[in-house]
């Protein structure tokens, strides 16, 4: 039978918002992955009596409580003997996990400090859920005959690791998953989410895949996500649906889930053996930045030019002064100068180049905050460029971002077409 | 009387972990500079049954209860609806409240359909919270003499700009505020956290203010907050401290609250009307595009050479090929010339190179990956480098950040010093 769950997060840091719940949301993706039904989160302070208050309410609602923090050695750390207190039984001292934590410190040289000790103290009868990264052990408990308890350090990367490894095991062990989600993310750059909407039509209607669009950081999502008795069969209804979509998404659907535009445009260079070089003046960096975050991109991108005062346009790219003074820096024929002039100094079979004005000064009734002009120079010698208008009320950062993924997407759709 | 106060997050997006809970974050924080205590925070659903049970929980824990989320049009959205139900009061409509919706829509020169008309229907005998940004007005409503609640939409720009706007002058009036928290942070690079905090010794036991360091993304904070009846008496607690702890940072600090590396760069040459050039390996672009993150950098950086192939290290910053044959790209004597020929090309004062290795691959035992160089060249002519270790299980992009941050760094060290 599969439990219902809740998910109670540990922490005063919280409480002060100095911190953003991630492992919220992570144990929340994963239990909707997993097809448990989770109707509540909590989060409370490294306080026992305020503790035991929540679980007051919690504990009659779920079968399955995961909780994250209060596990290291300091004394503000204290979920273990909360829970221990709450239920009723005494900690005591697990000696193998004693072990484990000297030998984990004397390998990085060190030795453990006296408080460390309380971290092999655990709740009786709990299991120890291993923490393969850190010191700070978690348990799995049944309390009672229809409660599983199961505890996490509120370090993201440990807690992750520990779900996938030790709890995800269990709770397929115990057969509590029935059914799974299986998700893909189809991902779209230069269409506006309301129209990608209207080309879904009826499909984002669909009960089962659910086809379900986000948009955020001037990117298109459509996610669906099938929920099946297995992975295989969750696939299975998957396939046709992501298929639609796909063809629905046409030339403005550039990858899914993990693929950004800077590997997709890495994938169509390799394929073909070509280059790349770029030259760049609003966006500083920011797009030979995203081209290089991809691993093994030295195959392909050569490098560029950061070009960010007039001057440096001519030296090093070779536009023209007449040329800037006539048409001025943020101009198609200056883009299109740029991308040539980094094409012939690098050799490069291809080049981009990126040149607007991104605020908060420096636009003009004419040439307004948001106006970019992205230049594409191709192995045949032809150049061109395009003009964008972006929203000047997004600010400096994302009229940046937007101008370098433009740039690549500009790269990716000129490749596919050919 | 400062009341206690909780915070109820309710959408069904959350329970999904389709979004991360920033509201929540924000809310906490405001509370903590308000110094109103606040001790759960909740997040459930769009479901009216859950709501409930989870407002029997916290209506007894709480004075002030802030709510986000469900104010929308669709028919999931339903918390004035439930909040109506669970303290037993008709919704009424607010005919000047739809009126203002009308003329929004009309505004962007639409005209709202019937689903909106819900919007405006409001628990009998609670007052607007009005929403300047959008069309989900919120609540500020005393249902018992001792409760107060607070709703706001779950978009964060308009929650934040209610908040500011509407709620915080509410609670200011009702004369709740009786102590203020008012906090600096204090920003060091190039210093582990456990080497600060033994230079702060005692001074982490200070008790108000506080005095509290957390470090991440190869940055160490020393938070340094006070709390006080009023912001001048909280601004006078803090003074002495700042500066002890500011003192004790020595070189390390480089700057406070809003204060980026690029940014304090930015002054230190804009005071001393000097430019910067950047050659770029590794990091690909990143270093060029923080520097260009602070708006007006075009005052002082001219641009750069992004040399990601070793071709271009010769081909535009005439690095020499026996120098590269025999040193190696990533090397003392590469990262120097690197700076000394984007000095030279682009006539600047000052110039930073940066050449190493970022991985997964390309390491070596000599030289591993997270192994790093970065060059100065000064405006005397003389031109240095120095070598960096970066662990290389942080991963590339931690290692590209960390690189091009501590670029920066060297700079900021050596103008402090003339």
């Amino acid at each position: 039978m599969t439990p219902k769950a809740e998910i109670l997060c540990i922490g005063t840091e919280l409480l002060l918002g100095e911190i953003t719940n991630t492992n919220a949301q992570y144990l929340a993706q994963q239990l909707a992955r997993l097809g448990i039904p989770h109707h509540v989160q909590t989060v409370v302070g490294d306080n026992i009596g305020r503790i035991h208050h929540v679980l007051d309410g919690i504990v009659p609602r779920c079968q399955l409580l995961l909780i994250t923090g209060g596990l290291g050695p300091t004394p503000d750390d204290l979920t273990h003997a909360a829970l221990a207190e709450y239920f009723h039984v005494p900690l005591v001292e697990y000696p193998g996990l004693w072990q484990e934590i000297v030998r984990k410190y004397q390998q990085r040289g060190l030795t453990p400090s006296p408080s460390n000790r309380k971290q092999a103290l655990l709740p009786q009868g709990s299991q120890v859920l291993a923490n393969p990264s850190g010191s700070a052990a978690g348990i799995i408990w049944s309390p009672r005959p229809d409660l599983t308890l199961m505890t996490f350090p509120g370090v993201p990367g440990e807690m992750e690791r520990m779900w996938q490894e030790g709890a995800v095991p269990y709770i397929q062990q115990q057969g509590w998953v029935e059914t799974v989600l299986v998700s893909r993310v189809l991902r779209h750059w230069g269409i506006p989410e309301s129209v990608l909407a209207e080309r879904l039509g009826s499909l984002l209607d669909n009960e089962n895949p659910t086809v379900a669009p986000y948009a955020g950081q001037g990117e298109v999502r459509i996610r669906v996500t099938a929920r099946a008795p297995n992975p295989a069969a969750a696939e299975a209804l998957l396939a046709p649906i992501v298929a639609q979509v796909q063809a629905l998404g046409g030339e403005d659907y550039f990858g899914s889930d993990d693929q950004s535009l800077a590997g997709v445009v890495g994938s169509l260079l390799r394929q073909r053996q070509q280059t790349l070089a770029v030259a760049e003046s609003c966006s500083g960096g920011g797009l030979g930045h995203l081209i290089t975050g991809i691993p093994g991109s030295s195959g392909y991108f050569l490098g560029g030019v950061i070009a960010y005062d007039n001057r440096i346009k001519t030296a090093l790219l070779g536009v023209s002064p007449e040329l800037l003074a006539r048409e001025g820096a943020v101009s198609e024929a200056t883009a299109i100068a740029m991308a040539q002039g980094v094409q012939q100094r690098l050799g490069s079979h291809w080049a981009l180049s990126i040149t607007g004005i991104a605020g908060p000064g420096g636009g003009s009734p004419e040439k307004p905050v948001g106006l970019v002009w992205i230049g594409i120079a191709a192995p045949t010698g032809q150049a061109w460029a395009l003009e964008q208008r972006f929203n000047p009320q997004r600010g400096r950062e994302s009229i940046r971002h937007f101008s370098a993924q433009t740039a690549l997407d500009v790269l990716r759709r000129t490749l596919q077409r050919l």
